[in-house]
């Protein structure tokens, strides 16, 4: 394994692969190997295996400054046997390297969805490099973190099921917001506790504006050979048009309460007609979307709780859909979900 | 492909098989054979492949009476690469085959139950000769049909989530009962109503026993690596207990009625206090239970509607449940489900 990107997500990771690769050898299943990490700063390449009990203290006194070129081009040089490079940065530079790994026979594992909503030729051309080879570019992570949404599609796909929709609840902080969001509140305040929550980025704007979610639900109609571009989801920013200059975050706050009114107008509307008000990704008819929908209490997302994601596919086989609900973001779960790919790439 | 059992899930899995063959083949993925199908009255094996356009036919003219000993016998004989033997029967004669096709290398995928919930020290074995191996052996059918829940409960496993609680509501037959059922109804008419839309078996004592959501549970149980039998499963019978000796259908419906008002009194207490009830499956500090059990508007299985299946996990990543719903029977969904089982199997 020749991980890239050591933040929340990464050093879990290593932290799993460590309680686990001991168990996997005494099952005699496989002998797992972590032979180069790399972060922002430095980069460890080890043949033999880097010992995980203090892989911080070793790349700090051992790693190299980092080269990312230099870090791919050494994970390829030396040739090992299946070999799975993992990127756990969320960087785009890192992406034109998935080719050049799939055609050498490496396989690819992310939860990084830049790869995923590149331009369709290059996602084609990426796509195609794994399948031809019988290498696999695992990325279940890039959608609802650890929850089964990408298999489960393309299960179904496969097996000559044909999806009329997909819908989804793709963001934990939109689902926080919208879950907890009634007349009674302020929109800036619910906004402003879900940051103080940490369930928001630093800087809110970056969920608000709906192109996380966007990308997800292009990435969802991609494994449906929907031929889209992320140009073509039609998505609502819930920050007002304004705030895209505010100065810093009070600023954006101050900006965003004046429009408090005009939302407490619209939920106070769906209150009444026993409706709730749901951030929602849909692909449908061949058209992408991202936005407020309102929805009654027979839908699936009418009785969402908390900061969780939902993903309901609607096909052939389903006509009432198949349902998969759980957090779909932080630390932990993202992990277990790379380390999942990890393994369905290794056992093949 | 082997394939043992031609009814409803069997014959619909030979119907994808011979649309999805043809475009895996064009994709240069594999080259699908089926060369051997079976049923209760024939069997017939093609080393190079049967034309699956009618081979109903075929089967019918060219097959030989059925011998399983002698069919599962060839299969092994032939000694093809990749071999899959898939085991769409109910009998609990053919998984005495299945250590033995693992043993010579030869994958199996069932949706039948049978070999899951055999004695303990037999499972272990059957399971020991796939893992030692690297064979196969695949069977996320056994429980919730195409719906991704074994896969997933030992993708949190493997990942170290340590799971606290399973429960699910794993009978489309009872799950269509108690979401229907309410103090206006007579729970036997409810019953016969269910039996008239062709969602129990013939005879409803068989789901009305409890003994399937047993086994489920048994299932999902093992793959956390409980050391239990079907015997453990504390279950609820919803059939009285003179019901069992009923000469007929008719004679079963008279003694149900006896327990009408019973019935009714219960849901009525339920009703009241704005909960509802549901059979469910629980596996939970050690212990395996089935039977039915009130939940609030805050329980996941609150809302269920028709007959869907539903799944919850909760886990160390998943304090709030990792929830799965959706069509848990029918020919389609667990063909579908055991197709793709072949592929992953096969595109190891």
């Amino acid at each position: 394994l020749f991980l890239l990107g050591t933040g929340v997500v990464g050093g879990t990771l290593l932290k799993i692969i460590k309680d686990q690769a001991s168990k996997l050898f005494e099952r005699q299943l496989f002998n797992l190997q972590v032979c180069g990490i790399a972060n922002i700063e430095s980069m460890l390449i080890r043949p033999d295996g880097i010992e995980l009990n203090n892989w911080q203290k070793t790349l700090e006194k051992k790693g190299l400054n980092i080269d990312l070129d230099s870090y791919c081009q050494q994970a390829m040089d030396l040739n090992l046997k299946h070999s799975v490079f993992i990127d756990c940065t969320a960087s785009d530079q890192t992406s034109e390297w998935y080719p050049r790994f799939l055609k050498a026979g490496i396989h690819v594992v992310t939860p990084n969805k830049k790869a995923n909503t590149q331009e369709m030729a290059v996602y084609k051309k990426l796509h195609k490099s794994a399948s031809s080879r019988g290498v696999k570019f695992r990325y279940e992570t890039n959608v609802g973190a650890g929850l089964p949404v990408i298999q489960t599609i393309q299960d179904l796909i496969s097996a000559g099921d044909n999806i009329h929709k997909i819908e989804g609840i793709l963001s934990g902080t939109l689902s926080y917001i919208f879950n907890n969001y009634t007349s009674k509140d302020s929109f800036s305040a619910i906004v402003k506790n879900a940051r103080d929550k940490g369930y928001t980025e630093p800087d809110p704007r970056e969920d608000l504006n709906g192109m996380d979610v966007a990308r997800k639900i292009l990435i969802l109609s991609r494994e449906m050979g929907w031929e889209l571009n992320i140009t073509d989801v039609d998505v609502e920013n819930l920050s007002p048009v304004e705030s895209m200059k505010a100065k810093n975050i009070e600023n954006y706050f101050e900006l965003l309460q004046k429009y408090d009114d005009q939302m407490r107008d619209r939920i106070g509307k769906i209150e009444k007609s026993g409706n709730r008000l749901r951030y929602i990704a849909r692909a449908e008819g061949g058209k992408l979307s991202a936005g407020l929908k309102e929805v009654d209490s027979e839908h699936p997302f009418y009785g969402l709780q908390g900061s969780d994601n939902i993903v309901a596919i609607y096909s052939d086989y389903y006509p009432i859909p198949l349902v998969i609900r759980g957090a779909g973001a932080g630390a932990e779960v993202t992990a277990a979900g790379v380390f999942a790919d990890i393994l369905k790439t290794i056992s093949g």
